[in-house]
Order: structure tokens, then C-alpha cells, then sequence
């Protein structure tokens, strides 16, 4: 950690930051430049308390060495993390397309959809039970028997399911459903009680990115999974919040190369709600993986104008089909499969 | 709600959208322009499925007309609604300034500081039980042991308290130690399950605006509690998230005479959080109470510098004496008090 | 133009709009609804002041039904314009990837850039010789005397030059030096008087994204130029302004597939100051071409730890080389060349 | 200027790096902690090329530690400066308010709104007579003519003016009409000519941030404007451009007591642009005021509804009035006058 003093800083202000680092057992190395002295604690940065350091007197700024984050950190394991989903490997050579409708709707259609997955050549199938919805009025999803349907329309073709969960109290049902990989949501990505609970388990968890949060903070709130002890987890960008408001959200290629060379864990991507609209879908999901995503998360409906939610950005089967041809050409490009 | 046609659309996507509208249960009225074909939907908007119709062809976009909330909406309730927090009136005449340290640390820190709020002339308390913090390494706060302390040292001043929730499973230890008013956290604002659960009893919640939500989302997540039946809500604007990065977040004032024409409900305001410097608390307090808020937030610890927690953003007990004279000047000078 | 009523809208509101939209030479279509009132304008939008309309009394708000910008959008011009540079076609099916150091520095820098362009396969070259730099302490480029080394360098590989245009007065010597192709930066991209001056003249124009201009914004400064006559304008995406600190800016890939639907105009990448670092640089350039750019601005440098400005975001000859093999190969998955 | 090396970093790329600085005459203090090796860039860090030295391998980051700008700095002028506009001070204890309509329309409605500006207790008139549009089919300002109405309305008045600069043609003009105070709009905040020519003169420049300019960024255009000579400047904050679509922009209060911290020349804030909505202005400017900013930028109109350009912001004459009251209470409690 290095903390830069003001300029004209007095003797009496550089001893008192000498001395709160001594009382939180770190030495410090004086440097008096000819406008500014500049002090680097000596030790282990995870003692130091930045804001409290901050706050002393005649203190400028202080800066973090270290990275926050250690087990999630590229550091930390040199490899590329593989993560088993229900036995469909994500993170591998092998680029995995997550396909399936927004919301589980009736058993007909999540059969439908599941076949539909499968024809496509996708090898995991989502939906969603728990709907997080802006308004209190909207359809909130079937729950625990969305669950039921979908486990019963995926176990017909073999597909792990990939399904959202909002609330530790529904993790039971999780577990008797058998879900093969627990989703977070962009709006519990810093939901520190609901990461907990996933870090407490071994399924498999992906980890969307907040709308606005920085992808420091998103591999901290991998950290909090971690630190609990479960590693597999998938990050998954799905788009930002800006100024624009062409389309719902920017969707932030540059998240992939920097999230593989930060960490070593997958990194998949949601060109579905990232866009807001089926039309973009194509071109943001090739993007995704001539970048280097690990995966995509899409949204196809056996039928989109019938879909009980966001039916203006589910694909249809055949446009899934025609991605997926894209999708292996451009993988190929780059020395991976599809 | 209104639908705008794509230029040269086909009579038979026209009819498509009337036959939609119906099957919702909605009229339809087709205005054909000299470039655009509009269709305007007639009865009760809230039937209407904005994205199945966004889905249709031959469909441009779709407008709402009427606004998505209604409980917390200005026109629900013409008068300003006046929120009692343990006998404390919050939204009346006289701004509120509820004022304590972050982070609940001892119960001699806690005394000192219920002193210092009441010596200020302060009628409300703060402090953070549970802490939501961006890494897992970092001190998360005493719990239902630092809801202990506060209630006792808050009971020796007589002051109301206010505490943050983060999960579900607490409520009944806020209940046990009698919190006054519920806070929800800027992480938590569209945790809607535990929205859901605040909106089933009756203790006032402050809710804070999401780092990067819009008004629109922001009295959404109202509307969620106050669905359930708590209309005793409090927003609190706390900084927003943008592309600056000298402070930490950009304290948004225009929130507040918006949210005065939208709502009812009394509108606060955490200047603390907003800059993240202790140095900066009074101009953005001065301009929140200026511009009509009806209470701030404000971080005050006996000793900033021994902080646990954001040291470097409370202010000392003489700064918060100081601003209290200065708010009530300005208070004033626009027919309130303080 | 559409007009939203206030709820409980006076009949003399109504009147009010009705004999203003009159003024204006508009028609009105007033629709009572039953919680709204919504009045349709009917003739020519472009007669409409919408902010005359906003400032009535009783208006809620005013909706444009029909796009602001003319001759650059796709209703105007069905087929996809081909911009020649030079000789060279930006546009078509080939995508042309525009390489070369950020700044002109020395002959023999600019001799050396121009044969690695050539070697890699490139068919035309960029180079700064006036640098927008944020400090003005920094080289501010060799202005003229640049342009002339540039002219040279790129005559010897008959390669057609794009390079920055800042001030008007500059004009007279890009004409005498031939530049191919002006460049406009994001700075400048509503710097309304620069762009009306290029619009005078027939040379091609890039027009590069302001840091937070949207899309419409973007496309209004090209309709700028094109109010002028010249219709030779080329789109560049390049990043723009978020709250993420981890990378200068977020490359927006999916502005390529809405300005494709947009305008019929070629839409080309700069990946190099969208991410700032040269590391960043091939992930973003695949992922660009794989969202179906037409076209990439790419810094390359014979020698980066050398370069006089931005050092750390060029690429080096031999990665430019690796790079446009990948290219070849994402361009081929989706029909189209390099 | 603090170099930060990667871990497990080699002896040769720290020589590397030492080696960098001494060509750039600076002299370097390795300093090898348990993680990271951190070298400290001893000597005068304008000398110091961050990027090239980001660059270097084994780099993983370089911070500088000196400001970038020096001029517009508080350390480099301890007190306030204090801005004469023809023979008004703006900058000391007195809060100037510049009120006008947005442009000029005809000489009438300019001698009305003289009047009205000087009975609301105004010692400073604004106009536009050059207009940047976003549309190139909007009124875009009567030019010369626009100044020669102006001047000739302020003058009955004796009011000197402020009024915006787009081109660095119309300077003359402005000489001629002997315009009292420059504006540089938003979108011209980096047009780096443009500053460096009204940095040659010494008129008064009234410097408006770019909608997304950081405060860095802000200075650095100040600084750019100093370097020339003239130090006549005023920083105006005019609302940054944010994901929030309630309203136009986001008012940045917080740049007030920052900017008041960072240089010694004064701030004033544009309340209407900044909300867009003539409601929202009188709240905005109390909050400035409050914040403590030396002046305000207000747009009155003699009769809004007909105003020529941006009708829905402008305030009337009695608005004025009755905010000029509010003003000097929330002045008088911060120690000032209106």
C-alpha cells in the first residue's frame, strides 16, 4: 500500500501515518520527493485499512497494491478453471451455448424448448422459476413448481439445467429439483447474504455481473462464493448500464479478455438481455465468442410472441440454428469448438 | 399505451396488433399518418404486455402512457405523507437529520455518539449493525450483538433508531431489539424478496436508490412495498454511479424535486455515502436541504479517525454542531425548519 | 408527433396545444382515453418545436414518432453505401483493417509503419500528425510538417491516408497533402462548424463516436455532414464513457448491428483507444468484425516501448500479422472477406 | 510518478524500467516488497511519459502523484481569484446570477428581457446568438446579427455580456461587439483550438464542462486556456450525462466544494440545462448556491411558451424574482450575499 502525503505535508503528519501503520503491525519506507513524500507500507497489505489511513491527517491518497481478490485471482491457479455442469465440461476448448426460454411457462413448452436445445446441438438448457421483475405487477414466475417443469422437460433430453435463484430460503427446493447450476442475477450480484449461502455449497454458480458494477467488484463477490469454499463459478457478462438508449444495456466485450487474465475461472456471456432485442442477439453472440467468452446464456422460445415475459428477445429455433453455424466458424478461427 | 408502426407497414401487421390488443382485452384506434401508422391502445394499460408487443411485426415501439406505479404515486395521494419513526415526524416542515457512526463498534463508542447526536439537536439515530461490504475479508459487523448496543445506548438519549437489514432471516432480531425504521441498503434495492417481507409489517424503511437505478426502478421498488400493505416508506437518494472518479459517487439533487412531484412519500438524503469525504458532507448536505429534501443521513463519529469503517466520510461531532447551523439557516430561508 | 396530456388535463389545455400545433401548420387528432388524454400532430413533424410543445401548459410530454436524421438513414438510401478511399473500397464485403502508429514521429518511423502495414496485408494507413492531447503540456503532433512526412511514407507503398482533422483552418493543407480520408475525432464529433466545413468538400469522413454521444446524437453530427453534400461518411465506434475504471473505455460492439440497421452507411471499429491497452487489442478487433464491422482503425507501431504518444495501446507489426489471420478466418464464418 | 511491477517480476525488466526513467532524467528508488516491487520516478515528474513507461514489460501500472495541471491549481494561487465582467466581480462574496433568455430572437424581445433581468436585482445578462444544435434542420442562432441585438439590449441596461463561442472565425465579431464574457459550451470543452485562441486574449472565459468530462479533464482545458495567458476563467457545471432519462442531465453539486478545493477561480452552475425542465431550476439553483458556488447561469424568457429554442426550460420573469428571494436567505446562511 502506498500513501501519498500532501504537498508542504508536515514531519508531525508523516510520523502519525508511520505510526497507525506500526499499530496495524506494517513498517513503512519513507521517500521525500522534491514536491511530495510518498510512504509505502511494508507487510501485509490485508492488515492495512485504507479508509482509516484516508482519513488521517495530511494523507492525499492511498493506493492499493495488492489485488483485493486471492482464491478467484489468475494468481492463485495458473490454469483455466474447467467447471462441471451435470457433466457438460464450461471452460474448456469446447464453447457451451446455454439456450433456452426467459421463463418456464407450461410443461408443453419447456418439452418443446428442451427439444428444440438439443436439435440446435446445445448441450445445457435454461429457465426461469423465480422471476426478478421491476414492477410487483408483473408475472413473478411459477416458483417451485416452474422447477418441477423444467426438471421434468430436461430430464426427457438429458440436459443440465441452469435456473435463477433469489432467495436463500429456496435453496431446498434447488436441491430436491436437482438444479445443475445456480444462476445469481445482475440485481443480488452484490446480495453478500445470498452469496454466502452458494459458497456454502458445491453447485455450480454463475455469476451474472452487475448492472454497474465494476469488474473489481464482480470478481470480489466471486471472492465472497469462494471464500465459502465453493470454486465453481462462472462469470457472466450481460451488459452494462450507460447514457445510450438505443438498446437496454452495453454489452461489455472488453470484460473478456480482462476477466480471463484476471481470473482463471470460465467466462460465459448473456447476449439476450444485454441487448433487450432478438434482432441484436446474432451479431452481440458472435462478438462474445470471437472475443473469448467460454459460453453464452440465450434466450430462445419455441414461439416469441407467445412468451409470458420478455418475448421481444428470445430467439426463435431456426435463428438458434443458423447462430450455432456462425458460432462454429468463428470458434474455429480462433482454435476452439462449438 | 401507443404503438408506433414501422414506415411502410403492412394492413396485415396493423391487424395483427389489433387482434394482440384484443386478446389483452383492449380497443384498439388506428391513426394513419402521412410516414407513420399509430395505434393507440384504449382501457386499462396495466393488461397490456409491453414486450409481446414489442415482438409483434411490422412494430417499431411501444409507449406507456400511464406511470407503472401507483400506491406511492403523487396522484394515489395528493398530500405529502408524514412518516413517524418511533414519534418523530419525518416529511413534515422540519427536516430531519438522523446522524451516528457507520458501524456499530463498542457500546462506549455507541454512548458517546447518542450523546453527540442529541447534543447537536438531532432527533434520530443511525448505525450500521450489519454491513454490507464489498469484500468478504472485511469486518462485516457485530450482527444481532451490535443491535444490542445500539438499542441500549440509544434508550439512555431517548432516540429512534435506524438500522440496515440485509437478509430475511434478521427481521425477527429487529424486531426483538425494537429498530424503528428498517434501511435498505443501495445493494438491496431491488432485492425483491426482501422488499416483499418489509412490505408485510408495518416499521418505516428507508430505502436507498440503487447505485445505478433509475427514478422509474427506484419507486417501482416502492411500489413493491407498499403493495404489500407498508406505506410507511422513506426514499433515500445516496450518490449515483457514473464516469467520475474524483469522488466516489455523484450525489444527484434533481432527484429530489422529481421525487417531491411523483410521490408523496418523504425524500432523505445520505450525503456521506454520496462523496465519500468527510470534507465534502456540508456543501452536499447544505444543497440537499436547499433543494427540499425533508431529512439527511449523516455519518458522525466521536472519533473518525478510530473508525472501523469508511473513516475517511464521517464528520467529528463540532463539524455536525457547525452544519446544523447552517442547515437551519437555509432551512429558513425556505419556509422549514430544523 | 405525439402529445401526452396530463391526467385530469383541462378541455382548454387541449385547446391550447390543438392552436399551437395549428401555428405550426400541423393538424391535431385528440384521443380521450380514460385515464389520458393523447394528442397525435398530423403533417409534417419536422414543422414541430417539440419544446414549444413541452413548455404548454398541460403537457406531460412530447414523443417524436418519426427520426430526426434524413439522409443518412437506411429509409433513404436502401443499399449499402461503399465509401472509396483512395482507390480503396470501405464498405463491401471486404473489411478493410486502416493500420498504423498514432502519431507521425520521424520518416524513417512512418518509412517503416507503412511497409509493415503493406506486409500484413493492410491497403490503408492512419497516422496523427495533429493529436487532440488532454494536457496541454503534452506533443501536441507535428501539425503540417507531419503531414508531409505521412504523404511520403505512404506514397512509397501507395497506400491512400486517413489522418485527424482538428480546426478548420487546416483544411487548405490536407488538400495540399491529399489526405485521403479525414478523420473526425471523438472530441469533435458536435463540433457542428468543423463538421459543417467537411461537409462543403467531397472527401471521405470518419466520424468518430463522442466518448458519450448516443447513437441518434451520432448519427445527427453525420446528417450534418450530409446536409452539406457530402455523403461520404464513414461511422467509427471507439469506446465510450462508463463508470469501469479498469479499461479507458467499454467498446460498444453492439452499436455495429443498430447503426447497420440505421443507416446505410459503413461502420468501422477503432479497438485501439477503446481499451486503451495494446493487450486488449486483438479480442476487441475479432469481436468487431465478428458484430459485421466493415472496417477497423488499428494502432500499430513498428516499435511501441518507442512511440511518442499512447505507447502502451499499439500493436507490433508481428501481432498485426497474427491478428489479421484470425480476422480472415471470423470474416469467412460470416460470408465476408479481409 | 509511482511504477507498479507485476509479481514474480524480473530483475531485467525493473533494470528495464530504471533504465527508461534515467533517458527520461529522472532517477529511480526500487523499493521490493514481499509481493510487489514498487519503483519510485524521483525528479520532475512533467518529465515522466506515463504511457511509454507503461509500456515497458513487467509493468502493471504507473500512478502519478503530482497534478497535472499547475496554473488553474489552488497550490499555485492560493486565494480566490476574483473574474472582473466588465466592471462586475464574479468569484468573491457576492453570488452573481447571469440570467437571459437561451437565444436571441428579435431586438424587443432582448430589450424586455434586459429590463427584467435588471429588476430581478441581475448584474449580469446571457444570450446566444451562435447556437450548437444537435440537428442541422434547428434554428441555429442569428449569428453576427444576434450580437449586434444583444449588445444593443444590454446596453440600454448597462449590462455587460456573456455569450457562447463555436468558432474560432467569429472572434472578431466578438471584438466588435465587445462581447464582456466568452462561454465555451459543453461540446467544445476539448476543442483544444478553440481554447488555445481564447487563451491568447484576455477576456474573461466562462468554461463549460463537457457532458462527460471528469474534473481532471475539466481543469486540463482550463490549463490549456492559462497556458496561453489568460487566466480570466470561470468553471461552469452544467449537468453530466448519465443513465438517468427522468431528466436531461444529472446536476454534479459535488463539483462545487471540489473544484473550490482544486483551483482558485470561480465556479458558477447552469441549473437549466442541467434539469432541462423549467420546474426543476429553482431547486437546482439553491442547491448550487448552498454548495457554495459563486454564481449561477439562468435562462428567463420573457414569455417561455414562445421562445424559439428550448421553450420547456426557460423561467419567467416572476420565477426569477421570487428565486432571487430564496437565494439571498440560502446565501446570508453561508456567510454570503446575492
Amino acid at each position: 500500500m502506498i500513501i501519498i502525503m500532501s504537498t508542504g505535508v508536515s514531519e508531525e503528519h508523516i510520523a502519525g501515518v508511520e505510526k497507525r501503520l506500526e499499530s496495524m503491525g506494517l513498517g513503512s519506507n519513507v521517500s521525500r520527493g522534491i514536491e511530495r513524500t510518498v510512504i509505502g507500507a511494508i507487510g501485509d497489505e490485508t492488515k492495512a485499512d485504507k479508509e482509516a489511513l484516508q482519513a488521517l491527517p495530511g494523507v492525499e491518497d492511498v493506493i492499493r497494491v495488492m489485488k483485493p481478490y486471492k482464491i478467484v485471482a489468475r494468481s492463485y491457479h495458473k490454469e483455466d478453471t474447467v467447471v462441471d455442469i451435470g457433466g457438460v465440461k464450461l471452460g474448456g476448448n469446447t464453447v457451451q451455448v446455454i439456450a433456452g426460454p426467459c421463463s418456464v411457462e407450461t410443461q408443453e413448452q419447456m418439452d418443446r424448448a428442451a427439444e428444440m436445445v438439443v436439435a440446435a446441438g446445445c448441450r445445457l438448457m435454461r429457465g426461469g422459476a423465480f422471476k426478478p421483475r421491476t414492477s410487483p405487477y408483473s408475472f413473478q414466475g411459477h416458483g417451485v413448481e416452474g422447477l418441477e417443469i423444467f426438471r421434468a422437460a430436461a430430464d426427457k433430453q438429458k440436459l443440465p439445467i441452469v435456473t435463477e435463484l433469489m432467495d436463500v430460503r429456496s435453496l431446498d427446493a434447488f436441491d430436491e429439483y436437482n438444479v445443475d447450476a445456480i444462476q445469481i442475477g445482475t440485481r443480488n450480484m452484490q446480495n453478500f447474504d445470498l452469496l454466502k449461502e452458494v459458497g456454502r455449497i458445491q453447485k455450480p454458480v454463475i455469476l451474472k455481473r452487475g448492472m454497474s458494477a465494476t469488474i473489481k467488484e464482480w470478481l470480489m463477490s466471486a471472492e465472497y462464493i469462494a471464500a465459502g469454499g465453493n470454486h465453481n463459478i462462472i462469470f457472466c457478462e450481460r451488459g452494462i448500464r450507460t447514457f445510450e438508449t438505443y438498446y437496454r444495456n452495453v454489452l461489455d466485450v472488453t470484460a473478456i479478455p480482462v476477466l480471463k487474465k484476471e481470473t482463471h475461472l470460465p467466462v460465459i456471456v448473456d447476449p439476450s438481455h444485454a441487448g433487450g432485442k432478438a434482432w441484436m442477439v446474432p451479431a452481440l453472440a458472435r462478438a462474445a465468442v470471437a472475443a473469448g467468452a467460454d459460453g453464452l446464456l440465450v434466450e430462445m422460445h419455441p414461439s416469441p410472441c407467445e412468451a409470458w415475459c420478455d418475448a421481444d428477445q428470445a430467439i426463435t429455433p431456426d435463428e438458434l440454428n443458423a447462430l450455432m453455424g456462425e458460432l462454429r466458424g468463428i470458434a474455429k478461427a480462433i482454435g476452439r469448438d462449438v
